[in-house]
């Protein structure tokens, strides 16, 4: 008799993920997970992506929070396709995991879509943790933050390809060293892009929407 | 013959917290959590309870971080007990847990003690689902993270005690309504003692640290 053994939690995501991927890569849609700590700016930076693309793409989000349904509903104007997943339901979860992303994506019709966001939870520890099968993390850091985040959460800024350091208009009012905090990125990842703006006022936005242009023709064409 | 199961983590986490709250009933420690997003605060508020509380009681520290000793080497000049838990050490965990404060607690000389503060992983999502054993639950929120927290992270406001709403030196310089947040935590949690606050410039910081005596003063006498 063969005997059953429940994979380790991590190890089945990723195999979740991997499916994911191999499904994206077949459909032609390209996907990034953003993640960050909470209010930080994720969803006027999800805002700002759909304002830039949605004429020339056809896109989909995925909204993670652990209650509320606020950031999808910010959203809305868009009318574009939107699916919630309110962990609070799952138990609080502190990330999303690989199975619920894919539950999602079954829900829309994939053969219409170029581009999907996904909004993971506030939270700069345990998302880094889930592979969700997606074609770039981007993690956004506000610059009132601080300078040491890099340092001090390693895996998050490791194992992202692309970085939004955000809020660069309240510089002024802070003693902040961006000298350091470009330090501490170079250190925790030495290849990852770095791209500073402000979601509120739109400065140096463009620069992030060529790049994500870039790697969704790359993919979809 | 017996069989031993492992219990439920939360279970045991909550066994260890009541045992530490006992013993620190009988040596007459007031004990309170810091918990916070990544950056809202939390080191310079630490920072400041001491400067204010340290010619009055006996106070030691416990400094949460999942990488690096940033935060204990910006407190070491005040020359009290700190040690520091890097959970990067333990697989990186995203949240302390009841049975490490209690080896923390075991190396200090209890006797000696009237006061110590816990400054938790910045996270507000999982530290709220561990106690730890202590008085106070203070969550630290930045006004830069948006009116909307105490709303989507209901667990974090719901089980503290305490709230500091910091960072209001930069009110001038955001969009930001007082009002929506005050309305939010009381949502959240109607009895929870809020102190808006800046542990930058020091305003409003006189206020907690009076609510901070009184409690101390009720457990140690």
């Amino acid at each position: 008799m063969e005997i059953k053994v429940l994979k380790d939690i991590f190890e089945s995501n990723e195999e979740m993920a991997d499916q994911t991927r191999a499904l994206l890569a077949e459909k032609k849609i390209y996907m990034i997970d953003i993640m960050s700590s909470p209010g930080s700016g994720k969803t006027t930076i999800t805002d700002r992506i759909i304002t830039a693309l949605k004429d020339d793409y056809r896109i989909a989000v995925i909204e993670g929070d652990i209650k509320t349904t606020k950031d999808a509903e910010k959203l809305a104007k868009h009318d574009i396709p939107i699916t919630q997943i309110e962990t609070s339901l799952f138990g609080g979860d502190c990330h999303l995991e690989s199975s619920w992303i894919r539950k999602c994506l079954d829900g829309f019709d994939l053969d219409s879509l170029d581009f999907v966001i996904i909004e993971n939870i506030g939270n700069l520890v345990c998302p880094a943790e889930f592979e969700l099968g997606d074609d770039e993390r981007v993690v956004v850091l506000s610059v009132t933050e601080g300078e040491d985040k890099p340092a001090k959460y390693p895996l998050m800024f490791n194992s992202s390809q692309t970085l939004l350091l955000n809020k660069i208009d309240l510089l002024p009012y802070l003693d902040y060293s961006m000298d350091e905090v470009m330090q501490n990125i170079r250190k925790a990842n030495p290849t990852i892009n770095t791209f500073k703006m402000s979601s509120k006022t739109g400065e140096g936005f463009d620069a992030f929407i060529t790049h994500l242009r870039n790697n969704i023709e790359k993919k979809i064409r």
